[in-house]
């Protein structure tokens, strides 16, 4: 038992836990064992989604849910509405972090479990982290691992990825063009996401960087309507809210 | 349908599928409801091993096996008696990728599919990919996604390890201490594999990075005999093979 976890675990029992449920990539196959236990024992499921959009979340986890389970969407204010990094956006989307919390709080406290769905890897980020770090110590906090969504695109792409020594770097594409491209030169494999409108600096950051011929593009991995092809020949103009770019490392391989 | 998996999947069906599987972390119940399935309707089930050591990958997919499959463990014919990047490590590791593809392509030649178990997730740092490599093209391969080992241990140290716009880079302590500490000065969030012998020497880098005071120590991450502690606290010396250092990001957060 590690020390770390203690704090959380030692609460008592009469309040309920959370269990934040890693989902994986999109294909309800890739859901964990462990997983799909946790979703169909639970009496109450709670996830995020858009307002009047079917929960992509939910649609993963949906054969495994409880007959007459109860559930709570959790469903954002804004989405694409307003500039990602404005400050309206950071004060709509911290409110409602906030608000999500409590909701939640409400329902621990009253000794109920409940079971927020998360896609891909709940701790690679995602918006359970959020309530994470706002209700783990006043309740206990439980946490199931999922495939990340990138390693279902690996597979999706069967790129093997990171050989013997390979560093392998993952990084959003909102970054600058200048920064893009000196991760990518200083790195032996990359995994690239929040493609978004960023699409056609990243290609140029990749041409720089002498990545480009390798480089794979996927686009909804391990989900209908899945698209790879290579990323030099994807059309222009943004990509989709499931899209990674993967530039796989070549390192030793006896 | 993707145009690269294409060719591999336009083979004849009178010969057999190499079906990669990922385990995931170590807990067999994070082993995937697909994973669990692929295995359970296999009739031959191959997975690398250590001679006379149980296969760590055997033991975590037990539960799942079909009674009665054919089991073909691939034994490393050398581990750490010889130093890891010395010609007769790697010429001795060619030699028995080289050999094992011959054994799994004389059972696919028969038309008979294999399911090839690989610890956490088959395309990251996986044996798998020297089979891949080998057999693909020559023969269908299909490859099913894991949960990796490293996602395994950020929740194990229940670790929000990237926010917003933070970037990740996974890491060999087998680099330099130099390459080491300019690496993590220069990531938001880091996972350090490989640790074994380089264990004194990455926390030596960590401290020259400004990052020790905030890096986790995961020893047999989800699994029987799991250690986790402040990476500061760890006593010196070796750390064992399933052992990781993480550097969680502490990026944006609304």
């Amino acid at each position: 038992m590690s020390m770390l976890a203690e704090k959380s675990r030692a609460r008592p029992a009469t309040v309920g836990a959370l269990i934040g449920v890693g989902l994986g990539p999109g294909d309800p196959e890739l859901v964990t064992v462990k997983a799909a236990r946790l979703i169909g024992q639970a009496k109450i499921v709670a996830y995020f989604g858009k307002p009047g959009r079917p929960s992509h979340a939910r649609m993963i986890a949906e054969r495994y849910l409880a007959r007459g389970c109860e559930e709570m969407p959790l469903l954002y204010p804004v989405t694409t509405e307003i500039p990602f990094d404005s400050p309206d956006y950071v004060s709509a989307l911290a409110g409602f972090y906030e608000e999500s919390a409590q909701r939640l709080g409400a329902v621990l406290s009253q000794g109920r479990d409940v079971a927020l769905l998360c896609e891909g890897d709940p701790l690679l980020y995602g918006s359970f982290m959020h309530m994470f770090t706002r209700l783990d110590g006043r309740f206990r906090v439980e946490i199931c691992a999922g495939v990340a969504g990138m390693s279902g695109c690996f597979a999706a792409a069967r790129q093997p990825m990171t050989w013997g020594d390979d560093v392998l770097t993952v990084l959003p594409a909102t970054l600058d063009e200048d920064a893009l491209t000196e991760r990518l030169k200083t790195t032996d494999a990359a995994v690239v996401m929040k493609l978004g409108g960023n699409f056609p600096k990243l290609r140029r950051a990749m041409a720089r960087a002498g990545v480009l011929s390798r480089a794979i593009y996927v686009e909804r991995g391990t989900m209908t309507g899945e698209r790879i092809m290579r990323l030099a020949e994807k059309p222009d103009g943004a990509a989709p809210y499931f899209s990674m770019a993967l530039v796989p490392g070549r390192g030793r391989r006896p």
